[in-house]
């Protein structure tokens, strides 16, 4: 058999934070009119990407379920956590490169941006240059999470700082410390290390909860107001700058 | 004269960074249907939100532009900055809610997200809880710039730090020194400075220049292949995270 004419391409593109029409214009037709649509799920689960796009498919679109073999029972600092994750995306690429060696194109959806702490960027990382698609960027997590409390995250001259909720509770404290506007990303099991490091960095008393952002759920509360231990993997926790205004 | 019966809302709508297609859906449909449509810009100029939209408005928009009295003119320190511009927001409200009392919505468009580093929060922060009405986030600039460089900007447990390019130089290099990734805004005319801040927290070797993220025009380089002395208003110098990744 020969070669297809032509090579598909492997575009990752961002659906935002949840609602299915805070996706961009770009996004909303590349999905639309996609014939092969990939997204990541835990294993056994819907998934949250595929969920949220699910109104807007083509009936006849082939999907495909990029499963994580392991999200949170095996700890990041275990050396196998790397080793089998790394083989996940190789098999992920494997998967879509099969699809674009046939000559079609893939869509793979990620929440959020796909380039702002995505898992998209392992498989584009593992792409060659005639595989890369579109990057389509999308509204992030953090920023229907701001809008969601109503008020800005930023004013003026004030310096923002983005931390993941795993880091160390001195490095949390340290990062929160020196910042003027706070995001805390993928909250979850968490809750109570950002609350104490809050707590130490003197931010507590600012600091917002939010749930399902954008999303149907969406719960917004003060943090002093949430005596959670747990929060949903998404949440974020976020203290707004207090900078210049006229 | 009686008073009308509903009152209209002032919406403000992220526009995203540019690219028309990189609105949201939300955004875009809002914008195709408004009747009153205002947007800011520099005296005299056509100003880049109304630039971006303009081929989705309606024939028959009645649009308002809210022209900044000064821009770079004056020093943010001097006293008279504050007071100019206070006058200007307060006399653009009043515009504004001048429509939404005889109970028409109006739009007030702004480029990138609204609660971030945007005019419209000055907006926002003037009006009554029934004058408010959506607040639609969107795309950032930022997001825009990193994803035309082709690299994720945050991998693992990296930290972002996003700095607008105003601060002094001192404490620009205390941030980026503390940073994993760094998003430098509204670089400009301070070209020079983020550069030297650069060098000195030892991340100039890393650090890109994007002009125009998503926009005809678009211009992404390393920085050190960027001689230049200044560059446009919006241009986002940025370094890349280095984390964790399988």
């Amino acid at each position: 058999m020969n070669e297809p004419a032509t090579h598909g391409v492997i575009h990752g593109v961002g659906i935002g934070p949840g609602a299915v029409d805070l996706m961009t214009v770009r996004a909303d037709r590349l999905i639309r009119n996609a014939r092969h649509l990939a997204h990541f799920r835990k294993a056994g689960r819907q998934g949250q990407a595929r969920q949220i796009i699910g109104s807007i498919l083509r009936p006849d679109v082939n999907e495909l379920a990029m499963e994580y073999p392991v999200t949170t029972e095996i700890p990041v600092t275990d050396p196998r956590y790397n080793a089998i994750l790394s083989n996940f995306y190789a098999e992920s690429v494997a998967r879509l490169t099969a699809i674009a060696d046939a000559g079609e194109d893939v869509v793979v959806v990620s929440e959020g941006d796909p380039f702002f702490y995505g898992s998209f960027m392992h498989i584009y990382a593992r792409l060659t240059p005639r595989q890369r698609g579109d990057v389509v960027p999308a509204v992030t997590g953090m920023s229907a999470a701001w809008t969601a409390t109503g008020l800005p995250i930023t004013w003026g001259d004030d310096v923002l700082s983005v931390m993941p909720a795993a880091l160390p509770e001195d490095e949390l404290v340290a990062r929160m410390s020196a910042a003027d506007a706070i995001v805390v990303m993928k909250v979850g099991r968490n809750l109570n290390r950002v609350r104490r490091a809050l707590q130490r960095a003197e931010r507590a008393d600012d600091a917002w909860l939010v749930e399902y952002a954008s999303m149907e759920g969406e719960r917004v509360r003060r943090l002093a107001d949430a005596p959670d231990e747990n929060a949903p993997y998404f949440s974020i926790v976020l203290a707004h700058g207090e900078g210049r205004r006229p």
